[in-house]
């Protein structure tokens, strides 16, 4: 499709264009960007929501600064789509997240107004403050430096460690808190609170109202000589609390606003005025999120990305396919911990900011106490999960694989090494499509294997989810942690008794005298596809799911090297450190001569697309598989 | 030895004891306490100078709170000591931090009064907010949740993340800010100054003296009508700015103090009054390191962990040994980065709150302007190395191998992802010795080599140290990790000039036709020593120094297995993931068939002990290494 452009936006190539406009044409090209986002979106899905809600400060971000002199740095980064139009992607933006296309981030490779590579939560000012001490250190004194961060990313760790060490810098850092009150799901935490008692101005205006009252009355009764004292105060009050009252103040930021982040021309206003204040200032900036799509801004969550809509009523597509479907594992995830928690009044749940989207939020809403929304905060959701683990809780710590990386320290330092049994599920383990390089779940595998005394497995379907997290909860096991991938299942009949598993007991699927296929995880399924088409062919595959990376089954693995010389690997997580290397080491410490290919992740970053283009490109759906399996007979 | 105990400390046993002394007699315990550290930390070193400054912190705590029932957790831990000897550790003190010995850090498994373990940064309050939501998920109204954490830990983001979401809970959570200005280096960034600020009470006091000299002035004039106002506006501050003006405070927390932190009866009085306050509470505690031992508090990072010293003046009791020494690896990074910042001059180096733990304090006197300590928060440290990236910089990012675990995801994601040019120098890579568990740097190799386009290395010696960083500046190389160990290194006279290495290859260090013994980093020294006693009995070992783990020199592994059929692999981490996998992954995909042995820190967590303890205890000592040889052949 070719989306129309509007007559301002169908001028505009890059943010010198946009410069060129007078600022009474700004509100104009808001409402064409806002359309043309609209018109893309509802048949390329992607992050609606906010990109709607920054329209407004994207414009007045291109129109007041020098970009790409200026760096701007934009925190996550599924909120710019309208920066991503302005800079010279607008005829690119149809391919938006899809194979070979422009990414769904901001990413340096893609282009000189991308000054930093995001995905992950509130790294921006950290990037944005590195920059700003380069210029510095180069001389350079008029290079402006500005992260644009929600005020969800503001509750990371990350963002507060670096609001610490750049309010003692002198250099040029200007963070735009875009404050929506909400990131994916609504944003929860005492930040949260605080901002919007700033942004409604209670505590600020009621005193301010207070004293003017209290003074005016002195004022009025008592003539100018009392008004200059009543100033004075005033005045004392502003310099002094005031000026350590804000939070951001407290970490040496300048503090300016709350402003309304639709208001485009006085956003460019403040912009260029802001250039003039040297150091580093935060301004206060509220939007909506889902911002001129009605029903978007109504249900933020569920237009945070809501895959097609009708472009007229902003209706999302129902899935008009017929026939029962299998579920998404997440939904799977969801009902059975509610199924678990109804038996074990032990179990907790816990995520950092995902409720919805790791399907948490079916158990908030039956239990609400026995579930906890941290904010975006990996590491913190991991160590107080241990917190409960030792009051003899079992916490069930819901985190995407991609940001389990955030939070490896914890499971090994306050989880693992004390033995204490939390169980973690990752959402979105291996290859995640769309959303591309910053988000694959490719290393979860690796990483938790190198930890003593954790039990590491991935379910080949939805059964065995089930059975995994049943077994995780019904005896004290320490740091478990069950992986599962984005997306559906491929059991339409999914809701099956659950039943307690071995651990570390693999299991076999299949017979096969030609070559041996070891798998974990739902591959094991694109294995089953090779192995049926392979034996019309005559030939036969033996198959083994392995259920669990460690400890591994070495039983299972004994007999497979007593009596097979071919054998192949399979897993959706990096072929570096995985099931076929612990398959290796296995081989070596026992002493065994076999023939081992390894399949995976390649030891590359790789881009987004479908999940079926990129499981094709990494070799590892059946047809690679079929084309490993005859390459090695 | 046995420690001399005074009067009051002989007398107790527990906790429980101290609580049956009167009030007034606290003041002396803790001059006991004190003493009877001094005496044993005299002669067996320990985290000296943190513990004097927390006597009475510990005192005052056992003896308000109903410990083990109220939950205590001190965040790092070594100022802990105080706490270990009052509860049922005092006999086994003086074999703190040895083999078999107590921890130098609070664990679970040692002590029930050990609510959590600890060592690693900013976990206290995240894990007790865990422990008190169990608590009131239990309905345990009474029980007591206190985190005491320095102000350096505070500065670490997942501190920050566990108050955004203890703000909102309603559960007995008491932070005890223990505020010395320290954490082993000055403590930097703007949460410093802020409590800085507020300790010396420039913004309060400044700003109550001038409200009520102005309303005095009012008042005086006016009579007892404006009174009743003046004291209104009074109220109307103290009550909503105030209220809210207070960092803490935005963060939804009561905030009490300053308090002098030496003061043991005030304390002890305070901690029992917080009891009455129901939820989320900090007790802002001023105290001095190294308090009690003069010369400790005149030079407190010296004296942070001060070896053994002169019980009666304080003095360090230096190396008498005559001879030249090996000098210590961190101090050969320390000084080498000078030397090419010199001829450099993009070079940056960067530390999260260990400059004289890396030795980047040597860079930091002689270019302060190009070294920046950034306070605990690892995350930051890379992603803003990241961003010094960017604009040509070359961030040479000096974080501990064990403390790296934290930043994990912003290597991943912000640093190889984009390509971007930043140098990881590892200290403390492989086992640290005394600090233990928590402390040793046993997953870099195993996690960093899944990392695509990343360079891993680690050198073999002081001259190799310095050739990987000199060949790390050379060009632009992406994220290149250097790792090296605690303590001395194996050549006295170290300063040679250095070369470019190829990346990517490794050398051959000894030829031998019986076994081959591939190794990488220190662990190389003790084969050349294994290799030189086996040879007296005849046994030739050949020994590869691969310098690279990543890539991996596949010439000189060809080269191997072409020749050898027996090859013991050996590393200073664990055996899961690291080099000895690489080796396997290699003979497995060309092919090769030989017997591997793999030598490296086993797959569980070791304890504390001495080095030599230590890597005998894991067989890669060089005795280990010849009984490996020996068991091949």
């Amino acid at each position: 499709m070719t989306p129309k452009t509007g007559i301002l936006l169908s001028r505009i190539k890059s943010p010198e264009d946009l410069r060129n406009l007078d600022e009474a044409q700004l509100p104009q090209l808001c409402e064409e960007l806002r359309n043309f986002i609209i018109d893309v979106m509802s048949v390329n899905p992607g992050h609606l929501g906010a990109s709607l809600g920054a329209v407004e400060i994207a414009v007045a971000l291109h129109y007041a600064f020098n970009t790409p002199e200026d760096k701007l740095v934009w925190d996550v980064g599924h909120q710019a789509y309208a920066h991503k139009i302005l800079t010279k992607r607008k005829d690119l933006f149809h391919t938006n997240r899809t194979y070979k296309g422009i990414s769904g981030f901001p990413k340096m490779c893609e282009s000189e107004y991308d000054a930093f590579g995001v995905g992950h939560s509130s790294t921006s000012i950290s990037a944005a403050l590195g920059m700003a001490v380069a210029a510095q250190l180069e001389g350079i004194k008029d290079r402006q430096h500005i992260a644009v961060i929600g005020d969800g990313s503001m509750t990371g760790g990350m963002a507060m460690e670096a609001m610490n060490n750049g309010g003692v810098s002198r250099s040029n850092l200007l963070v735009i808190l875009n404050d929506n009150g909400i990131s994916i799901d609504r944003s929860v935490g005492a930040l949260k609170d605080y901002l919007t008692d700033i942004a409604t101005s209670r505590t600020y205006n009621r005193l301010k109202n207070f004293v003017w009252k209290a003074l005016g009355k002195l004022t009025a009764n008592i003539g100018p000589n009392h008004q200059r004292i009543a100033q004075q105060i005033e005045n004392a009050i502003k310099g002094s609390i005031l000026r350590r009252s804000n939070l951001f103040e407290s970490y040496g930021f300048r503090y300016f606003g709350p402003v309304d982040g639709h208001d485009v021309k006085r956003l460019a206003h403040l912009f260029k005025d802001l250039q003039r204040i040297p150091g580093p200032k935060l301004l206060h900036v509220v939007t909506k999120k889902g911002k001129g799509l009605k029903l978007a801004e109504k249900d933020q969550t569920k237009y945070h990305a809501p895959g097609t809509f009708d472009r007229k009523t902003g209706e999302i597509i129902k899935d008009n396919c017929p026939g029962k479907k299998p579920p998404k594992y997440q939904t799977v995830f969801g009902k059975t911990i509610i199924e678990l928690a109804e038996q074990n009044d032990k179990i907790i749940g816990i995520t950092p900011a995902m409720p919805t989207g790791c399907s948490l939020n079916l158990m908030m809403e039956k239990m609400p106490e026995r579930v906890f929304d941290v904010g975006i905060a990996e590491q913190h959701a991991v160590t107080f999960s241990a917190g409960l683990a030792t009051q003899g809780m079992l916490p069930f710590c819901n985190i995407y694989s991609t940001f389990m990386q955030r939070a490896y320290d914890q499971v090994v330092h306050d989880v693992a090494l004390q033995k204490l049994n939390v169980v973690f599920c990752l959402d979105r383990g291996g290859l995640v499509g769309e959303d591309g390089a910053t988000h694959h779940g490719a290393f979860d595998l690796a990483y938790f294997r190198s930890v003593p005394d954790m039990i590491v497995s991935a379910p080949m379907n939805e059964q065995e989810l089930r059975n995994l997290m049943y077994t995780a909860q019904s005896e004290p096991l320490g740091a478990f942690s069950i992986r599962y991938p984005r997306g559906r299942g491929v059991m339409p009949d999914w809701k099956l008794p659950m039943e307690k598993l071995e651990i570390g007991k693999g299991r076999k699927i299949r017979s096969g005298k030609d070559i041996t296929i070891i798998s974990i995880g739902h591959v094991g399924n694109f294995v089953t596809e090779a192995a049926q088409k392979l034996s019309t062919e005559n030939i036969e595959v033996a198959h083994y799911d392995m259920r669990f990376l460690k400890p591994i089954d070495k039983i299972l693995l004994h007999d497979v090297f007593k009596t097979h010389q071919k054998i192949i690997t399979i897993e959706d997580g990096t072929i570096i450190g995985g099931l076929g290397s612990a398959v290796l080491e296995f081989m070596s410490d026992h002493n065994y001569k076999a023939e081992v290919k390894r399949l995976g992740i390649p030891d590359k970053f790789i881009e987004q697309g479908s999940l079926s283009e990129l499981h094709k490109e990494c070799g590892f759906d059946a047809e690679g598989i079929i084309l490993s399996v005859k390459s090695m007979l």
